[in-house]
């Protein structure tokens, strides 16, 4: 088992893998930037690293930064958690070329996923639905405008490189596509610096439903259910919950199954995300692969008593899964809000600035990941994520109910927060009836209900 | 349902109540001592009612006040938590006599079960065994000395009207008889009003280990499994979990059908804990019965899934159980520490004074049931309990550790408390084999190890 791992990450991801570290008896390093100095992770952990300044291509993207800490700090192995370099192939073959594992899949799994039509094309080899669109990138307007005529609006113009909900757009009309398509293009191009783009069918009002997986180096996969995402402002998740309500069992099991044939055969390590539509019918179609561990991964460590992140450094550290399919109990219903420091009545502006008071829910089948405290200062480089609130109950009402005491008692001066606007959607007829789609919240606006 | 619940408790405990009451849409209402005018249970209850001075006789012990106050606020019902009046069955006959609901037993089985005398005798007429004992409370010193002779030393003297861990002596010498006799009257007549006292025999290295049972009022009762609550210190609990460790599960189940059987024949409703001594070759006795929601009930909230204290209310409201004994899982292993503003270093005296800073743990699995808060004035009137730390995992070892990273986690400055005793006993190799006992902490001393 590795000694020391550094945390190549902020907020509250850090603080979570820290944790799971110091249980394994791990010590940790993490590696932050100036703005980062009084965080919670940096107090938390057993060695810091300041590596450079706020901005990210500074420090947390600063991949070169980032190696120099691990060697200079001992760490025999680098944790990403989400975003910034998690799921970057240079970094994971830089991490390797210097003797440090990287806790994710290998190099070539990143790269072949992180291109997104040849993502696509590796989950129709392993059989599993997708929607019509390009097979691969498309080179010129004409090109992907005869392709976008071809799969019938509305189309989706997604970029190969994309990720998180950015780079993506919807296009109803023939006549916009050609803007669009310049403006996706553009937008992939200064994001990810990499402006190729595909198009494929886009399916309105469907739910995002997206399965958990688990592999280690010795060729077993399993997956732990499924997790329903559908809750999303601009692509952002808000809201997410396991199992999917009102989604038969037969249909996650389909998911599950296809996922995890497809890992196998992809030769996927760690932890990852099948990421799906499904349709008011069920059927269910590929997205994409997250090649990392999610944000929202909390509901399914309530339902199955794994802790993900401990599985990703087992695996990373050459261990063989100890759980079989057959031995995954998945019991009752857990949903995570996200909250974050934003003005819901100001078209959900980040808020910066700094917190007075901070007072977290607690109580029975309440978990809150934060990085907050009082005194905290929210600086405006980073996203606007302050705390995932999670519950589990037997029953799905149970669940909303008990979220929404928890949300209700969570106390945050200093800056605004979408407590209220989040517990209004769980309020929402449609959310409460399980009747809702990705189209929810933008149906709603960001008014209070 | 009852649409208001006056909460005639304070500390965790209130908090705790409030928060289950308001997941079932339960308005609240916390009647509180002026030393507890500040605290968490009254800024969180919808309403809160100041119902005396400090000292629990004019406050959480007056039941004049108390029922004064559920009636000018409009409550049906009364939450008495643990200790204090919770097991009083005067205060339970003046609830019904004005028309409220006392969540917890009837009046004639609280009259029945804090009688500790005739409780045994209860349990010997349901078949569960007792250890050699006075079949009733002794009258003079002479005739207990002839039970106690008769019985053979070691032997504990109790308090008829016992609770708490106290009111108990245990005499290893015949010639120590008649002095610890009059020392536990007069300690029995100071503390509860009532001198009476039996004799039973006192077993040596043995655990002590509950079950907890949940009834409602239509003669349906199951439990939930054990907990082994064996690390005392002069008898009070500092760590409990579940389930026992190195019991065979066919011990636990013949605990608990005995439990059931005993429970159902007395009438029995709400939430209830039956006590028991093992000894090392797994022989089980019966001690006594908690009428009440105990200290340590998150660690079966954890492996179950239940919230007991809906559970509690519910029965209360004249629900039927919705759960069978078949259908109660028991998933994975719970711990809970208590963790107590004293001091180990001075022979754990309570420290009073102001809690400048407060920071429990979090993270995936770990539960903290505290009314701890920066700023926070502990009072001397009442007892240490700052916080309860309760973590769940797969394996012990696994609760073990990650228990231990949440002590280790926990931040507190301005008053001692006893993280660090607890982190040491939770390492010490009787504890960490499950080879321990009762007398684990008093070999131990109050010495960090």
């Amino acid at each position: 088992m590795f000694e020391t791992i550094l945390i190549a990450n902020r907020g509250e991801i850090a603080l979570r893998v820290i944790r799971t570290c110091r249980e394994l008896g791990i010590r940790t390093v993490v590696a932050h930037s100036t703005a980062d100095a009084d965080s919670l992770a940096v107090r938390h952990a057993d060695q810091a690293v300041q590596i450079g300044p706020p901005a990210a291509r500074h420090s947390y993207l600063n991949a070169a930064a980032l190696i120099t800490a691990a060697l200079q700090t001992g760490a025999e192995a680098v944790h990403p958690g989400y975003g910034f370099l998690s799921e970057d192939r240079d970094f994971a073959e830089m991490c390797a070329a210097y003797g440090l594992t990287f806790i994710g899949p290998p190099p070539s799994v990143l790269a072949r996923l992180g291109d997104k039509a040849q993502a696509r094309s590796a989950a129709v080899a392993s059989g599993l639905p997708v929607l019509p669109g390009s097979t691969g990138a498309l080179e010129s307007g004409t090109e992907a405008k005869e392709a976008a005529d071809e799969i019938g609006y509305p189309v989706i113009i997604k970029a190969v490189a994309g990720g998180g909900g950015r780079g993506m757009t919807v296009v109803r009309e023939p006549r916009d596509f050609l803007r669009q398509y310049a403006h996706t293009r553009a937008t992939a191009q200064a994001v990810f610096g990499d402006g190729r783009v595909y198009v494929e069918k886009y399916l309105e009002g469907a739910r995002h439903i997206e399965v958990q997986v688990l592999a280690d180096n010795h060729g077993n996969v399993v997956h732990l259910g499924a997790r329903d995402c559908s809750v999303q402002r601009r692509r952002q998740k808000l809201i997410e919950e396991t199992p999917p309500p009102a989604l038969p069992a037969s249909v996650v099991e389909a998911m599950g199954a296809g996922s995890v044939r497809s890992a196998a055969q992809l030769g996927y390590t760690g932890a990852g995300t099948y990421e799906f539509v499904v349709d008011e019918d069920h059927n269910f179609t590929f997205m994409e692969i997250n090649c990392r561990i999610q944000v929202e991964h909390p509901v399914t460590e309530m339902v199955t008593g794994v802790d993900l992140v401990r599985e990703q450094i087992l695996a990373a550290a050459g261990h063989r899964l100890t759980l079989r399919q057959q031995d995954v109990r998945r019991t009752g219903v857990a949903i995570e809000c996200r909250v974050n420091s934003e003005d819901p009545t100001r078209d959900f502006l980040p808020t910066a600035g700094t917190v007075h008071e901070f007072e977290p829910p607690a109580g029975p089948f309440v978990r809150v990941d934060t990085h907050g405290y009082p005194g905290m200062r929210i600086s405006p480089h980073y996203d606007s994520l302050l705390a995932k609130v999670i519950v589990w109950a037997p029953e799905r009402d149970q669940a909303i109910a008990r979220m929404d005491r928890a949300l209700q008692e969570f106390r945050v001066e200093g800056v605004s927060t979408t407590t209220r606007y989040l517990r209004d959607v769980l309020a929402h007829p449609l959310f409460a009836h399980a009747k809702h789609t990705t189209s929810l919240v933008d149906e709603i606006g960001g008014r209070t209900l």
